[in-house]
């Protein structure tokens, strides 16, 4: 998985029939740090996750494990809202 | 997914047994803004979309699911139009 | 999927029990224009391309979507020999 | 599989449902002598690698044909803890 | 699938369920003239590769349509023992 930043929200209303009726945010990926890195990438949030929040995203076939993605046309799920990331004994995340 | 901007179609008459009769359109990756970003990708067409809208792309496996792309040798496909992207309460695309 | 131009083949006769005895072609990833970026990639032909040609690759899982791939170890698959590509109205390639 | 080194952990207490209740650690993917590369990935965790262990990640789908991991949203699993790389007959790294 | 030539081994005694006793070997994507690029990959040998030897290596869930990696943690899998590679008409690789 990768770590990523919630920065925003996308909003597509004309979608093919193997897209859930969902919300999909916009995420950069992030260092250990929290820190962005570029790109940024759409995924199905599935825990609620808010701005600026770091999450968990699984990507690939992964990404429709969860209940609301099965069987659909989604190759990116937020998974898990980030409490604390640890690096070599140092807190270098805390939410 | 990603972003990407839809710049053009790709024809191509002598295909493979897996691969649907449908419309391949060349789409060029961007960022939160709809900047095109470098290199492009070919998706096939789920919603319709035209030239010059921005369009969410999913791919890998999650590209098989939708009715047209069941079971056939597609890793790309447009999911969906977008209408708008919002960056931490800023608007950054709108359709 | 991505264009890329075939450029040569390659010859592995110790394979293993996965593998389909068939065409594998090298081919090199381009732009719409036709033109070459770097790297190459290894891909079974499944429509007699030859030399020069533009093609479709499909990636991943989608590449086991055909006739001689399914349930083989292959990764990457020409789906299509490429006739047109056409970019905001200018056909960057004709075949 | 890619070599990575055990840097941290993360925990992640909301999670959606296709997410294992287990260890998740972050990885430096490395070189084969085991210098860290840039980027972090965040791996389940299958056997009990400790802080600076050396270990061998699966990614994509094969993160998910482990026992802990099967049929959930993990792209990422550590599947062994690496004893030893030898490169051209010189030994690179030793646990 | 790519080119890659095998450049060592990498032993891991604990690994997980997932993981077939094999043997797994250190390679060097290469360049279709078997010149290394940066970066190196772990790949289960189902085909009894040597040391110099230049490899097609099928990675993601293609790794695991072997008798070996079937159904195991496995993401990159030699699939085969490069004897030529030619390039628009030129030998660029004898084995």
């Amino acid at each position: 998985m990768i770590l990523a930043r919630v920065c925003g929200t996308v909003v597509a209303t004309r979608c093919t029939d193997g897209v859930p009726a969902a919300r999909y945010l916009l995420a950069n990926p992030t260092d250990q740090h929290g820190a962005a890195k570029s790109g940024a990438i759409i995924a199905l949030d599935t825990v609620g996750a808010g701005i600026d929040e770091l999450v968990l995203v699984a990507q690939g076939s992964s990404a429709r494990q969860t209940a609301v993605s099965d069987k659909k046309a989604i190759d990116a799920v937020i998974i898990g809202i980030v409490d604390l990331v640890e690096e070599t004994g140092t807190v270098t995340y805390r939410k």
